[in-house]
């Protein structure tokens, strides 16, 4: 359907990778930037045929983010002169794990299909400007013992009680709010998984802490590796995955007038979004779209119609200026 | 084979109760004492067949009790006459699920065949006689949290991080070991188990620990559980299984003369054993067979044959006299 859509408009030029799609703008003009949206959404949860709600409109995806593609595919077929060149990308495998996503496959494949001076992501933001995104990983933090009978419990050593330690250092951490170009960014350390034991009746001999540490943009991967390897000095610990973050560079000229379009105050994103695929390219990036970022992926998933407008008008003016 | 082999004894009063065989003398003896073996194994682990390596006999089950229940063959093969009517119980299910236990079964459905003065349990205790049992029960303590996504984990409470307190009970935790009737126990209170985790970026609502209370026989179930409810006050405690233990009788006459023939020093037994089957029937009960319990369930099981010997010697000796 999209692809259908804009092969319909003679101004674009069509790129087709797998279930994504490129269309972009080629009047030469001396700037160009990217408004990037996934396709595909999480499942169904009871939250299909979509209906309206006075100003709120409720569906699967609606969020997270068929609204946000919505306002790049509008913009893509009612701005055949942009005063930017425009690169639309529409990518599929966001919501899978990371190896399907289709931003990545293009950014392996066909990076310059991709290059510009600056991307937004239209991912739910409640159209505010949130620049950058803090990286996360994954690490598996691990307490040894020794196995032995319950009933003759002092022959062993009980590794979910060597984990105790592990939960003091997560219970005692101070998070890291530093700023970043201007933005306030808000670390985390979690144990997100626990587990342990052998059989009801064996002193467990091993138990694993699954940690996931969240990194303002300002540490890259392997400092922030660094850190967790220090606070959890004494212990095996092994990372199991990663993503850098993106600094937020909205210092950049290009970013400037998006900001100067948009208004507001923007401000940091603490979760990972694909932004950092940008980055990894060299270019700044940011979120930018409708809907309330908390309410993607829940059955009463919905998106604010005014605010589809809102931002579909700020970015036709930014665009178009 | 068992079935086989008692048949052939003019001597037995035979009964068959599923894969379990009852056989016992009826000489109006004033004085009568159960042999009780369970004929089931854990499962092979590349250690059939068994072999003989000087004085060691190994093979799968061959402490844990073929040897045991050898002995008790061999006397009720070779006993016409003993000077105490003997019980023997050959019982099927100990190595599985409670429910299967061929000696429950038995004392629910003829408890009468059961009746004794005395109940001596062939298990492996290197040939010393163990008195009674501590018991055992099986606890769920559960810390609750708030879920959030973990990029924004201050929304959340980590129900991972709450269970740190209690894992904190468990490491501050001090055995009572008190002495009942003249032997030492030693409890034990251990994280079995422990789980909690929603996905990889998700703080999680719920954390799970499986306790293990092995409690001495001065205590009953309902005390033991009212300890455990004590010690993590506060906590959602469920309590999933439980068995009581049993006093080890050792002061009463009949296994006072057991005592006499077996010589040593008597000591507590730690683990849980169906002895405690024969204490809530009303009757002390001790474990007294061939074979180190703690080669029991391993690859290399193995049992000294002199001990086989040493306890039909002394078991005959003191049917006998």
């Amino acid at each position: 359907m999209i692809d259908a859509a804009l092969r319909r408009l003679p101004h674009l030029e069509l790129f087709r990778d797998g279930n994504a799609m490129v269309a972009r703008t080629t009047l030469g003009r001396p700037e160009r930037v990217v408004l990037a949206g996934h396709i595909d959404t999480v499942p169904i949860a009871d939250n299909l045929p979509a209906r309206l709600e006075g100003d709120l409109l409720y569906g699967c995806g609606g969020c997270d983010m068929k609204s946000g593609v919505a306002v790049q595919l509008r913009l893509a077929a009612s701005l055949p002169e942009p005063r930017r060149d425009v690169t639309y990308v529409f990518y599929d495998g966001e919501e899978v794990e990371a190896e399907r996503n289709g931003l990545l496959r293009l950014s392996r494949d066909s990076p310059e299909l991709l290059d510009a001076d600056l991307a937004v992501l239209l991912e739910p933001t409640s159209a505010i400007i949130e620049g950058g995104c803090q990286g996360t990983m994954r690490a598996e933090v691990r307490a040894a013992g020794k196995r032995a009978h319950s009933a003759r419990s002092w022959n062993g050593i009980n590794a979910i009680h060597q984990a105790g330690p592990i939960l003091d250092v997560l219970r005692n951490y101070v998070a890291r709010q530093p700023e970043v170009e201007g933005l306030r960014y808000h670390e985390g350390l979690n144990a997100v998984y626990i587990r342990g034991g052998v059989a009801g009746n064996v002193i467990p001999d091993e138990c694993v802490v699954s940690v996931n540490h969240r990194f303002a943009p300002d540490r890259t991967v392997e400092q922030a590796q660094d850190y967790v390897r220090e606070i959890f000095a004494g212990w095996d610990v092994t990372f199991t995955d990663w993503a850098a973050g993106a600094r937020p560079g909205l210092t950049d000229p290009a970013a400037a007038t998006l900001l100067a379009a948009v208004g507001g105050t923007p401000r940091a994103k603490f979760g990972w979004t694909d932004v950092a695929r940008f980055s990894e390219l060299g270019m700044p990036a940011v979120n930018y779209g409708p809907g309330d970022p908390e309410v993607a992926h829940s059955r009463a998933e919905h998106v604010p119609i005014t605010q589809i407008a809102e931002v579909e008008s700020r970015l036709r003016a930014w665009l178009t200026t």
